[in-house]
């Protein structure tokens, strides 16, 4: 075969199989997503379309791969999952290439009037944590990051948009200073009490797959998170209808939907 | 800080550079795609729409990544790249997701009548090459695999599309049969001389950056491609407007547009 | 400096981090120890002298080694350990070595009328456990083999050296059969009780480190093992006065000496 | 088979292959040489035992492993070896316990009046450069770090030992001091010319394989080293008479034996 003398390259593709038995948290980040979301006019503090489209992407990633059993910006997949033989590249380009496309695809259903300008992009990376607890810490880990991130992001904004300062004169104000210190700041000169904010703002989205399994961990009760409580997807005629759908709602594979769940009343 | 006692959950995050001095392919594949052609009725065997939008998103991410030398179906970046400090995941990840983003994003450009009906993925995987005659040989057994698989589908369609035969005798008939005897089923029954066929299907689309560079491989002289010779990206109005062209046009940055070369007269 | 100009050698040494909070399982075997026992005469089926060289070597990487909680045939590390930052090249060759330079020293204590013929060696890797559980099966996976080869080789070798058969002839008589039948043959035809064995050569020997701590494995419990009772090191004057053992008995290092358990009264 | 329920650990096992192509530079150190060195009172600043010591412990494990192909401190394996099928744990684990335990055993024959007082260890670890260029660099880097390290440590010894000064005090004199202020102070104060030292001292002795081979880099060209020049284990009776000798000279594996040159007139 003419092929053959060239055959030996496939002798440099080294195998990356991830470790067994470790909880998988496959982490994703946009890429220059402020000048990406300066280009389409992002509300701000939050853009409640660009989050739902952010949600909608996840939970497509979710259905698409049932070893996927949370997403709170980040994924966890459960700790026996098999998928693509657990290989490292295998994994993490698909998981950011399918939620990437997911991103695209349904822009305009949330943007209907702000064209995507150009495409966007995403990385991705996978770390592996051995036990329930580490996991439980890093998400923890995020969800206090989200707060303290969502806070000083309503304060800074309240401060430019509201209270007439520059940038420069909002991060200046705020330096220094402690969570109770931007509670009081919004409250007392914007009238704004930070704890009636929605919570898919304060405390982030997280989509987390109804089923019970030994493997997977008990998160709903461990992590406080927002969102809405509707399974949209399962609604949704247009995916009901995608050769995709189908063949994951075919006999045998039977992948409960993700849901989005709510810790406030 | 409310923060730090779960911060050690950050240790789980391991390094994974690539070894210095070597060339990196990326090497992307579709994800289902059999499917996928099919879903969107692909021409066979050869969809000039579906080729020229990839080629677009190659052209795209090899716009925006100016270490990448070479396209032909998968990336060549140069030894000495040091992109994000050539961190394995993050740059197997970003390159999958640029080319996913671009391919779905300039869909309606080449299928204005076809919409796509559900977003596609990709994966991505990074093999590395410690010499110049390792990458030449790898895109040499590419492109013979290019044309054993494209004479082989040109083959098989004729004999079911013009031939009239189930695509199990077509299979049945092609069984064991050389390239010479393909050249001459196409050649007797259906007069069809293999070596006219334009050879953008007969051994692909090569993008080659145009600069001189000791870091890169005289690939133009050892690789023979295909394609159109119109550097057709530079004279896009659409894209030059777009805010990343412009920042890859910026004085400084210097990155010479990607062109399609063609080995043929 | 002179040297500088070559410095950009070093960017090519990658960094090998084990997972974190995973245990270390450093697993060793001699290199074509066939042809060592052979050249060496060692005892059929099972050599004293050589286990206990191999015990001793064992007990002095312990001590030098805190982390290192269990020997059996393999090591255990705790899986809080951050020996050598765990860097996995540096952690399975200074083990190795470490082993392998004690095996070498103190084989003229054990073997006093048989000179060393020359320098055996020892390779090692380390495998990554990331619960009790698994560990606790791996080692029982171990124990389990122990007896199945010891077993076969005590019955192999009485067929031999008391039946008077060919190594072929006695791996004839013992093909395809079940622990019973050893036990049987044992029994009826040699008066061997293969229960009145020492337990050092059914089980094999086990040295577990005298502390209490929640990061280690209460194996004491779970494993099941064998071997002499005694805390030989610590009465060791030779090695008392070594200046290794001086500095880990300095204060403040309190490495409690590793000692031989055995599960039989 | 009873063992069969806890097979699944051996799942845990992750291959690491090492990139083909490639060299390899397998890098040796002493554990605590520094304490050992003191502790057998090796002569300052250069021990000729112990130098011959660890010359006949590298000669030797390059007789056992032909693919090395040169040895400076470090070990060269040529680009092409499919040593343990390029396993890294393996390597480097086998090569540094060869290394050590021919220290071990050799120790009587160049110290027959200094008993070794406990097993020395040593640690290792493989650099993987792509190119003859990176890998003579790095041979370089490696030899002019000898000559900066032996000429500060013979004019530190020769201020402490015929000086008088404290090593204190040695040091201080040498501190900011250059190549050329150092060799004035050894000729002026000491009469030393530093140029007329044994070059095995000033450069280090180099091993390389005598052989012909177009994967080997023609080293004897491009590094600059020294020792004697006698192929002296070829001539070791003892040697040939042991048992891998016998094995290594056997017709078919026909290993050239590493010999010690000399760039020294």
């Amino acid at each position: 075969m003419a092929n053959s003398k060239y055959a030996y390259v496939r002798n440099f593709e080294l195998p990356d199989p991830l470790l067994p038995g470790t909880f998988l948290v496959f982490r994703l980040d946009g890429h220059s997503f402020h000048r990406f979301s300066d280009a389409h006019e992002f509300a701000k503090p939050n853009d409640v379309r660009a989050l739902q489209l952010m949600d909608h992407a996840a939970r497509d990633t979710m259905e698409l791969y049932p070893d996927i059993v949370l997403a709170f910006g980040d994924f966890l997949l459960k700790k026996s999952t098999s998928i693509y033989n657990r290989r490292q590249s295998k994994i993490v380009s698909t998981l950011t290439s399918q939620f990437t496309s997911s991103y695209v695809f349904y822009w305009p259903r949330y943007f209907p009037n702000t064209p995507l300008q150009y495409p966007p992009s995403f990385d991705g990376r996978i770390v592996l944590y051995p036990t329930e607890k580490v996991v439980t810490d890093y998400f923890a880990w995020r969800q206090a990051d989200t707060h303290i991130n969502n806070l000083y992001n309503t304060t800074f904004w309240a401060l430019v948009q509201q209270g007439g300062q520059t940038p420069a004169e909002a991060h200046a104000t705020l330096r220094g200073t402690f969570s109770k210190d931007k509670n009081e700041i919004l409250f007392s000169r914007f009238n704004i009490n930070y704890n009636t904010i929605d919570s898919r703002f304060r405390k982030g989205s997280i989509l987390v797959r109804e089923e019970v399994d030994d493997d997977v961990l008990p998160l709903d009760v461990k992590i406080q998170a927002s969102g809405e409580h509707v399974p949209q997807h399962s609604g949704s005629p247009s995916r009901a209808k995608s050769p995709r759908s189908g063949a994951i709602d075919a006999p045998g594979t039977s992948v409960p939907a993700p849901v989005l769940v709510s810790s406030d009343p």
